[in-house]
């Protein structure tokens, strides 16, 4: 029996994990507002780009939409009911500002979460509408990292991931905490990338 | 002091975590190609869409525009050397076909690795061209999933994710695997939200 054998057809489920919960940030009609979602990535280095994508009901876009800007916060398993409370609640109903300590990024002026060990101050530079999705491509402006978890090598490295603790979902709707290190980026397949270059 | 005072700039660092491992797969020159990237995310759930961003100078890319669809292919942390050679060797020096048993999509004709528990088929909605990175977004237009990591219930439920053992990746540049369940989605928050929202 050949693998595909054993597998089974879901539709078109986008089936990819794990899921990294991050907090959008974006003033709306004054107020810091924030949307926790899971559709947000690194898009690259450099230059250093993310993608994120809201629903076109989504509170937090009206900000987005206006400033083309945006924060991302990134939540530590501490602030796990604020972060589910974030994907709960719409700011058209509560003020979501109230959970948290907020700051102006120094280069947008985003609403930036204190509490967040990380927050991206991000300015949009292309946008794709696809259905009633909005996503948007952006360019980090500003990275700001919580000083315990930087070394003071310079320039400054980032602690492990395992330090920074972070939230994670799955389209099993579980949270996750990470787990330990299987091994090192461009390291563990080393020698079967030269094995097969040789034959 | 404030919470922004323990903080320092890292100037512009898309730092954002977890980060999946992922393969996409394309032909090029009839030849099953996969690029392993962590630069990857679920956009949407209705309809199912996903994004990828490859650099210009990836091999897969060719094979991508071409056919304006890939696959996604997702591994379980026993693949972390064939993960890790993917992200190493350029299919331009090294037939990374070998390392796996591929077939070809029901839709789309991508090619798909059999020993990957997920496998997408995917095609091309639109695309975003910045700097040297080609962003896809894309339609899920079919799901494969291994058998064992489905339950008999109607309609198919998925396993937990702990189960799928995905590789995951950080800028600290080390495999993670996953850890354990913190809390269920929609419900670690659903106090504070009802409780903000009465006052």
């Amino acid at each position: 029996m050949s693998r595909r054998d054993m597998k089974r057809s879901l539709e078109t489920l986008p089936l990819i994990y794990p899921i990294p919960i991050v907090l959008v940030g974006a003033w709306v009609d004054g107020r810091a507002n924030f949307a926790t979602i899971g559709d947000c990535a690194i898009m690259g280095l450099t230059p250093a780009l993310v993608v994120i994508s809201l629903g076109d009901m989504c509170h937090t876009l009206r900000g987005v939409l206006e400033a083309d800007a945006f924060s991302i916060n990134l939540p530590s398993t501490g602030l796990l009911a604020e972060a589910d409370a974030c994907g709960i609640a719409s700011g058209a109903m509560v003020d979501k500002s109230e959970w948290f300590t907020v700051s102006r990024g120094e280069r947008t002026k985003v609403p930036c979460i204190e509490e967040c060990p990380v927050n991206l101050e991000c300015r949009v530079v292309d946008r794709v509408d696809y259905a009633h999705r909005r996503i948007f491509v952006a360019e980090v402006v500003l990275t700001h990292v919580e000083a315990s978890l930087l070394t003071d090598e310079d320039p400054l490295q980032l602690a492990a991931m395992i330090d920074f603790d972070p939230i994670i979902y799955g389209l099993d709707n579980r949270y996750y905490r990470i787990g330990g290190s299987i091994g090192t980026g461009y390291a563990e397949g080393r020698e079967l990338a030269a094995m097969t270059r040789r034959t």
